[in-house]
């Protein structure tokens, strides 16, 4: 690690101040212009996502031009740091464009190991999350704290996915076989169920299909909180796919127990 | 109507912001205290619920002492001046419990023909959204401007509610014959998915096992906006159960073709 504390945090934080302020001119604006770049699907991109990953790249340039760069807009360039920044400029851009207040900007610094900093961010509630190397913290409309899991069992658990769809037809009744189990599932929360499971507000998110920078910043946040983020298999998360993140280890073994042989189809 | 605009208004705010000040001390409070007044089900009232409605009773007693009342919590009491405020001082328990942003305080005023004035709260984001008698407004993070739903069609609509279930397993599938005609299907947005409407951010919200105090205000908020709610055989929504809310007539119209008949059970 070439990186101090200090350094990361006050790096990751220019760039979230960055986004906000690329984005919010855009969001809940009539003419949003909206590009499609999967045309199997909907995947909405959107201007104020590519300017808040330029504006990000721009503090980047200017404070570590020698760290890597792996943006969902602007793709991957290589440096020589042995860092690497993974950034997600709108988490939830089809949140954004419903209005929704549950999108987030997704900011990560990884080394070889995987993601060891990382912010979760609402521009438009002004709601800050992060943590990594020994801190974590939130600052929002009610001030400024620490972040901290709560320990829970499934059958007490709140359980987030962004869609009921999950995913595939045989992650959906995953989802749903651990969520049976849990006291209340809810949907339609993007990045933020992630937020809220490292404030302590929630106990279990299972998410498929993700991208790495969907899920570096929430691994960082969420470790630093003193909760857990794996695969379906128990292994690392940080390449996306399945993911189970729950506060404490009895509800990450009774979600994993349910969830670690679904097959791949 | 025995009541002006402006009086309405300056009633209904000052009940909104008692309702902030009552609320937001136990929001996302580790030790909230959630009684269980529905043994049969999932239905948490929080101290928070009860002291935001004390509260805006304590308002009303100052100012309005002659209207009735209809409240969540604390019941009807009769008035004398023909008019009766509608009060959900927690619409979304759930939502609340879970510490998601989605959850707000409604507040309605009625005459015997149904709402004429009503607000939309969000006390965390500090979020506002009200509408009836000739204005309607929102007031927020980014400022505050005026509301205004916008015309779609089925085909292009982003469709709203707040849990996948909706109420009865007929009324799922109806929301779901709805929702595949739409664009895009979003879910746990409780009552801020009618705020959205009235802000032209969204096209389509259908739910179902409506409480008069959960619909009452969204409902003089959207008209105020340009927008339209019924029950799902296109008559008054204000006694709550199935409801329909859209942005525009033909939205409206071909939702109401799909679930006009679908049966009680």
């Amino acid at each position: 690690m070439t990186i101090e504390l200090a350094e990361a945090k006050n790096v990751a934080f220019q760039m979230a101040d960055a986004a906000r302020a690329a984005i919010l001119p855009h969001f809940r604006k009539a003419r949003l212009e909206i590009e499609n770049k999967d045309t199997d699907g909907f995947d909405p991109v959107t201007i104020a996502d590519r300017a808040a990953e330029t504006a990000m790249r721009r503090v980047l340039a200017d404070l570590r031009p020698d760290d890597g760069i792996l943006g969902e807009e602007g793709g991957t360039s290589i440096g020589t740091s042995g860092l690497t920044w993974i950034l997600d400029p709108i988490d939830g851009t089809r949140g954004f464009m419903s209005g929704t207040p549950t999108w987030g900007v997704l900011i990560a610094l990884s080394d070889e190991n995987g993601p060891i900093f990382g912010v979760i961010d609402q521009p438009f509630i002004g709601e800050r999350f992060w943590g990594g190397m020994g801190e974590n913290g939130q600052s929002g409309p009610m001030g400024e704290g620490a972040l901290g899991v709560r320990k829970s069992s499934l059958r007490d658990a709140v359980i987030f996915t962004t869609f009921p769809e999950v995913g595939l037809p045989t992650e959906a009744r995953g989802f749903q076989d651990v969520a049976k189990e849990c006291k209340l599932t809810r949907y339609g929360m993007d990045c933020y169920a992630y937020a809220l499971l490292a404030a302590g507000q929630i106990d279990l998110v299972v998410e498929a299909s993700l991208q790495p920078y969907d899920i570096a910043a929430p691994i960082a946040v969420i470790q630093a909180a003193g909760g857990m983020v794996t695969n379906w298999q128990g292994g690392p998360a940080h390449d996306g796919g399945r993911v189970i993140a729950a506060g404490c280890a009895e509800v990450h073994a009774a979600a994993l127990e349910i969830l670690k042989d679904i097959p791949n189809d």
